[in-house]
This record gives structure tokens, C-alpha cells and sequence, in this order.
């Protein structure tokens, strides 16, 4: 059975939408024990509230909470007791399996280096975050790729990006039930000798690692086609393009101005466009979907957004426990001694 | 009275269209002089069937050239006499004032780095590229931005990026006719502490630098909103960056699948839409439009794209004449020796 160890505090939203979430999610056939870490007394209030099922659930008292703003290091150095802490504390002494925050990034991220091991041959961690692209693949026909680094580590060397399409490859292959997953280097030219020193390296040692599905460098218009389903970059390119991405509905919709045209005819075609743009700007807002992993740590954490709703909570946990179910920290860490 | 040397040899259209270009170039109102660099037999022969006004074209012998696909360092160290050494000389002699290419772009930048020489605290060179957005700007109420670097140089330092922007506002106030253009650093983030070590050096330099219009941080969902006038970064992101806006067009054409909709009603849309899309497309052809600066040397160069037509070739050498004419050389070398 699966324990996930839940930070109810210091999302956007307060604990009201994690504890629902969390209450809803223990509902579900074949939902996993949770632990919900936070102040005892608002969570056991919330829940109180909340339809649950009370053989799924426990708390897990922490006083304290980081909040979105506060400055990570200093947050955590003068509150060791709080959530975020607790949580990782109690996934490292194995009373559960998986960690899901929607808490303060910086703060989370800092929680689990501080809390949890890295993996053999990984120097730094990364983000991972899906996106819609035109391809369907998978067992379920979806149409996401991953991208990571999503913004953890702004500067790479070859090593990072080596880790990272390995860890990548794995998360995609467990969660995605993608079993091998196409993945490629984002760059300025798709041929091998195109790149920053690290992407030049990374193309020449992924071009050797087994049990990887390498098809060499991407560039931007392979982004949005779905040429890959693993794209492997540093944090700053992979923010700077996540963003561009949320941006596209909203071009989408502003294709007027930007053509110069506003025409009548312009008009009555973006009426009827509108329910696919609505569509697209949903898939678009990447941030919703269930949560980003965090790979490189011995243990395994899944980052909700800060203003998650009850689903998008439930949605980390999902992606938590089948992470957890498929034992994808076993696969990453085989993946990364395979580099030797 | 402005000359401009023209590199005939060596774009993928071939001679052709590059004497075509500059003997419709030749009729205009104001037009420079021309130097057509080149094999002396074939670029006569072209003028012969080509209308022109021969008061404006003179040709200068260049009996090699380089191809699309030489290596630039070989091709440059086997032929000393080809036609883009040839014309960099010219302009290094002061025979021009400024040089348009449309031939490979490694051998261009090498040619210009073999013959100028670099101005005042500049370490790399840029290549800008103009790309169209939402908002109108400058007195011919035009739509683009400027972005550099688009892929000359690919890992940057903060002074690499102080350098671009102090260079990139002159371009764009001399060229656009945007007395004060609004610059900005892409990053990661918009706070000024965001974003890779070199990011947050500029950032904090260009706080102070004089005449400048420095806005701070952008993030990537501001590229096609036009927040910023001139977009500066490093090489590496430029490219991807302008790659994936190519792609803006194409992924609005693929919307229904995109989002998942085949209806009738959203191809009814599409049909309503398709003349705006087509602008667009157009428009986010960036390559095609006039040709890309490269700055840093003490000589300008415009790059013409490889696939250049006679429209964009004529494009190229307006840019460049403009270009002399404002003498923005100057009011480069003042910006950038400002910065003591």
C-alpha cells in the first residue's frame, strides 16, 4: 500500500483546498493512505467538514508553515518545525513513500536537499513539467510531453542534461505508460555539433546510453509538434519556453491585432474558434496538471502548483501514487548506475 | 553619398536573384551606390538582362566563392579571393560603407571577424532579428521587436549582455525610428534577481547605464506581447525563441487538432480565419524581412537570409543604406564607450 505524505499549508489557496482535495482523493477505488501534515487542529477542523474516508487518512502535526513569499533558507532555518519540513522528514523514515506539496517552490525544493540524498551521478535536480503538444502516444493517447528542467537549475553542464534525459525517459515511461519514450536535446540546430558546450557534450554520451530512446537535438518549432516526448534543457530555457507556451492561447485569441486584420470575416471565424481556443488555453496552462516532479532526489516529490484547486491536489496525488506504484525511483536510479 | 557592397555569390537562390535585387535596388528614389562582389563574368552577363541604372552599380571580381555548406574556417583559409572576403575588404578599405550578404552565415561572421575589427567592450558579437508582436511602435507605427542575439553567440557573459542591449537600443532607435525603445533582459523571471548569473550581472549594470531605456526583466510570455522593443539574450535562447515563433503560425492552422476539436464548426472558423493566419505566417517569417544586423565589429553587416528572394535582397540594401545614412556605426561606438 502506498503512503503519501501531504503539505497541507502554505499553498496559494490555504488548507481548505488541499485537506478537500485530500478528502476527496480518499474516496476513490484503490486511493492511497495519506498523511496530512500541517496544524492538527485546522486540519482535523477541515476535515470535519469534508465527506472522507477516515481509514485512508492521518495527521500529521506540524505548527508552522512557510509561506509563498518568504525566503526559503531563511524560512526554513527559523522554522524547523514546519509542514513542508515535517513531510519530507516523514517520507525520509519511510512512514510514507511520496511527498506532495502546492507550498513555496524555492521552499520545497530546499526541504527535500536538505531531508533527502541525491541520486548516484546526479549533480543537480530538475523539474519536470507536461505540456500539450499536436501528438497523441501512450498507452492512453495523450497528448503531453515532458520538459525539464522546468526552472530548478538555470545553468547546466553536460552531466546535468545527461541525468536529466535519463530521469526524464523514466518518469515519462512510468507515468505517461510511454514504454520508450522519444527524447531529445532542445537546441539552436538540430544537427549533433549544434549548441552550448553542455549540449554538445550531452548529445555525445546520450547518443551511448542503453535502454534510452535518443533522437538527438530539437529546435523551437519541434517544441509545440510534439517531436519528442521528453525534452531535455536547462531551467532557463525550459521556463522562458514554458511560458512562451501559456502565451499561445493568448496570441491565439489576439490574432487580429497581430495579422492587422479586423475584418468582420476575422471576427465571425474567431467566434466560431472560440470553444477550441477556450480548449487550448486550458491544455495550455501547463501549471494545472497534476503536479511536477522534482527528480534527483533518493525520494520522490511531486509539486503542485500554488494555486491548485481540490482536482489539480487530487491530481498530484494520482500522479504520486502511481509514481509510488510503479516503483519509478527504483527505474530512475538503475537508469542513472547505468551511466557508471 | 552611401556605397553598399553586395556579396552576389553564394545564397542558395544563387546569383541571379542577388544582381536581380540590386538592379531593381539601382531604380529606386535615393538609391545608394552599389558594389556587386563578385565573379566579374556572371555578374555581367545578369545585369545585361536586368534593367538598371548603371550610374549606381559597379562590379567588383571575386572569382570564388563560398558555399551554403563549407566549413567557414576551411573555406575562408582555401579561398582568399572569395566574394564575401572580397566585399569586407571593400568596406575596410573604405571603398563601401557598409556589407550585405545573403551567403552562409559562419562564413559571413568569420569573414567580418577576419577583416574588422571589434568596437569598444564588446568580447562577442550579436546578430539581431526582428520579429512581429502585438503592439505598434516607432513612427512608421510598425509591429516589430528586435531580438539579440539570434544565434551568433551562444554563451554569454553580463558584459556580452550589456553590450547586445546598449547596441541593440541604437539599432532600433536609428532603424525602426523608435527614438526610445523600451529594452529588456528575457529571463526567467521579471523580479531583477531572477535568472542565470550573467542575467542578473546585466541586469544590475544596466540600471545605470545613461540613454537607455532599460525596462528590467521579461518573461517569455512577453516575446509575442511586444512588452519590450529590443529582447536581449544570449544566442542559444534567441534561436530556440525565434524557432518556436515560426512555429506560431503553423500551430494555429493544427488548433483543431491541438485541441482536440474536428468539428464543423471550428473548421468553419478556420476557413473565416485563414487570411488572417496567412498574415501571420507571413509575418512570422521573420528571415524574410530585410535581413539581420550583426553588431560589434567597427563595420556594419546585414545578413540577408540564405533563401533570400530579389524583394528581400532589396530589403537587405534599404536596411543597410539606412543604416549608413543614420550612421548608426556612431552612435554605437558612443553607447558602448559609455560604458567606460
Amino acid at each position: 500500500m502506498v503512503t503519501v505524505a501531504l503539505d497541507c499549508m502554505g499553498s496559494d489557496l490555504g488548507p481548505e483546498v488541499t485537506v478537500g482535495g485530500a478528502a476527496k482523493a480518499s474516496q476513490w477505488r484503490g486511493a492511497p493512505q495519506m498523511v496530512l501534515v500541517g496544524d492538527e487542529a485546522i486540519v482535523r477542523r477541515l476535515l470535519s467538514v469534508h465527506e472522507h474516508d477516515r481509514d485512508k487518512i492521518r495527521i500529521a502535526h506540524a505548527p508552522r508553515t512557510v509561506g509563498q513569499m518568504d525566503k526559503p533558507r531563511e524560512a526554513l532555518d527559523a522554522m524547523p518545525d514546519c509542514s513542508i519540513l515535517r513531510a519530507a522528514q516523514l517520507v525520509k523514515a519511510g512512514e510514507a513513500d511520496v511527498l506532495v506539496s502546492a507550498g513555496n517552490t524555492g521552499a520545497v525544493t530546499l526541504a527535500c536537499a536538505r531531508t533527502f540524498e541525491r541520486l548516484p551521478n546526479v549533480g543537480r535536480c530538475a523539474l519536470g513539467a507536461v505540456y500539450p503538444t499536436e501528438r497523441r502516444r501512450g498507452e492512453k493517447d495523450d497528448p503531453f510531453s515532458l520538459i525539464l528542467d522546468a526552472g530548478l537549475t538555470l545553468e547546466v553542464d553536460g552531466n546535468d542534461l545527461v541525468a536529466f534525459a535519463v530521469m526524464g525517459s523514466a518518469y515519462a515511461s512510468r507515468i505517461s505508460r510511454n514504454p520508450n519514450p522519444r527524447v531529445a536535446l532542445l537546441s539552436n540546430g538540430s544537427e549533433a555539433g549544434k549548441g552550448t558546450r553542455a549540449v554538445v557534450d550531452a548529445n555525445r554520451r546520450l547518443q551511448t546510453v542503453e535502454h534510452l530512446n535518443f533522437i538527438g537535438n530539437m529546435e523551437g518549432m519541434d517544441i509545440p509538434k510534439g517531436t519528442a516526448d521528453v525534452v531535455v534543457t536547462d531551467g532557463f530555457t525550459g521556463k522562458i519556453v514554458l511560458k512562451m507556451l501559456e502565451g499561445v492561447a493568448e496570441t491565439v485569441m489576439r490574432l487580429g491585432r497581430y495579422a492587422g486584420d479586423k475584418s468582420l470575416r476575422y471576427k465571425a471565424g474567431l467566434g466560431l474558434l472560440m470553444p477550441a481556443v477556450k480548449k487550448l488555453r486550458k491544455a495550455t496552462d501547463w501549471e494545472q496538471y497534476g503536479g511536477a516532479p522534482i527528480l534527483g532526489f533518493d525520494q520522490l516529490c511531486i509539486k503542485a502548483h500554488g494555486r491548485s484547486t481540490e482536482r489539480a491536489i487530487g491530481n498530484a496525488i494520482k500522479v504520486a501514487t502511481r509514481a509510488a506504484r510503479t516503483e519509478l525511483l527504483r527505474s530512475i536510479r538503475t537508469g542513472l548506475e547505468s551511466l557508471g
